[in-house]
């Protein structure tokens, strides 16, 4: 039987360490996915920026080498991929748009191959090691939902987390899941004060996006040392009521492969209905920067 | 030495179960802010409709006859013991604003005893044994916050608990403090099934609007079986990186004292800097009901 709207799908997150050879990255990625379709993953998501290393650790005009045109060379192998697997993937990617003009920029392929879309990243850090303001304009496409072969689905990326804005807007699209691939670390000099506590907002918060908005929250985040940084991992899927259904260890390399059933939606929805009593007529002031 | 806008403040939060007789209620609150006032206690927050049960369980129009103007009676009696404290009060309070129009009401009375001012709860429930549309008209006071001799406060109430749209907007008015006073509580014939998740996604979405705004948030919740509702206390006080810093009991009358520093405010922002990066260009469908 074909899929439908209302069948369950089955997500497949894919948490890697990254080496300094962006080829070594996507044929590991390619191998990952292999592997994550094998278990019956049909929407697999690979964590941020999974072609390299974390670059933004520094600002090097030299680094804008590793961007490419979307689509492009990986989306092509991904989109062979896609077709011969028949599973969903969703890529974030250094994007080359023009001389000068760069995004972090998630693409969408359809289980026939097909690029469905692409994704950019609103919201751009700038803090000690994670100098992305430096390489990334930010995103001027809003928030699309991609409706793919198994389930509709948008895309955030890893600093859009901590924006509350950000998952409101991409559920008001429709989507089952909001994927958030991910590169959030550990300074090791604040590691032992802070981690934990740094780990367990970056948990809560998008728990809080599921909750708020009755939907599938992924967040795919890498693992690894990366010279100071050491990403977390920790990739975690929330159901729709903030509920954790898998999770990743901090330090391993690991594929989470989970259920998401869209029949749950509608049942927390219609039991916490949360989208019924939005009152827009009193929103207007978020689109200020301060109170006064 | 007067009191700065940098200087710590205590903030005490009285979880209580309600009886029938509203003078019982009240009576008690005296008592209970008194009692924290002795702990230190300066900015001092009842749970929400303190003075009655939960009447909202039922629509009975009888049940109007419960509210009363702000200002008006019970405004007047803590006026006069916030003044003779030196405690800030916020109080939650069935107001009847006219005939046949009525709000679920805040209000913040500083510690000279002056109103400083209203908030009207803003998103209004309507489920099984929380009929509240009935009896509440939506808020039209927006989001404001209170300068109190203290610490600058807003106030949001219970079910805008639920929306992130409510913290941003209370935020970006400055405050160091969002208090939600609650009447939160399971059904009996759920509670086994259900009752820890929904516990926990409470305490969760809060936690976040404490990350997502570097904010405190103290959630005041009542206490007591009243019919088939058991209400689920939990009152806590979260710090701006989301860190439960003291929390009640599911069902034991508690008063918590807590801290709260607006130099961590300051701190906490410095090192998540999320304020900076909101992109009020992109916001704009957030005021629309949905995406299509």
């Amino acid at each position: 039987m074909p899929h439908t709207k209302n069948d369950k799908f089955r997500l497949g997150l894919v948490q890697t360490a990254c080496a300094a050879d962006p080829n070594q990255n996507l044929a590991k990625a390619v191998w990952k996915i292999r592997e994550a379709a094998s278990r019956g993953a049909q929407i697999v998501c690979l964590e941020e920026l999974f072609r390299s290393e974390y670059f933004c650790r520094e600002e090097n005009a030299d680094l804008f080498a590793l961007a490419e045109p979307v689509p492009g060379p990986t989306t092509e192998t991904l989109r062979a991929l896609a077709r011969e697997l028949g599973v969903v993937i969703v890529a974030s990617l250094f994007e080359r748009r023009a001389a000068g003009l760069y995004h972090n920029t998630a693409a969408v392929i359809d289980a026939d191959g097909a690029l469905l879309g692409t994704y950019r990243k609103t919201h751009i850090p700038d803090d000690p090691c994670y100098y992305e303001k430096f390489y990334f304009t930010p995103g001027d496409l809003g928030f699309p939902s991609f409706e793919t072969r198994y389930g509709r689905i948008a895309v955030l990326v890893c600093w859009d987390q901590w924006y509350p804005e950000a998952a409101r807007l991409a559920a008001l699209g429709g989507p089952t899941v909001l994927f958030y691939p991910t590169a959030i670390g550990w300074h090791q000099h604040e590691k032992e004060q802070h981690g934990a506590a740094q780990r367990d907002a970056w948990i809560t918060i998008q728990r809080a996006h599921a909750i708020a908005n009755g939907v599938y929250v992924a967040a795919v985040n890498r693992v690894g040392v990366e010279r100071t940084l050491e990403f977390w991992g920790s990739s975690f899927v929330a159901g729709p009521f903030g509920e954790i259904l898998a999770q990743a260890s901090t330090d391993k390399e690991e594929t989470l492969v989970v259920d998401c059933d869209p029949r749950q939606v509608e049942e927390v929805r219609r039991n916490w209905p949360f989208l019924r009593d939005r009152r827009i007529d009193a929103y207007g002031p978020i689109l200020q920067r301060w109170g006064e």
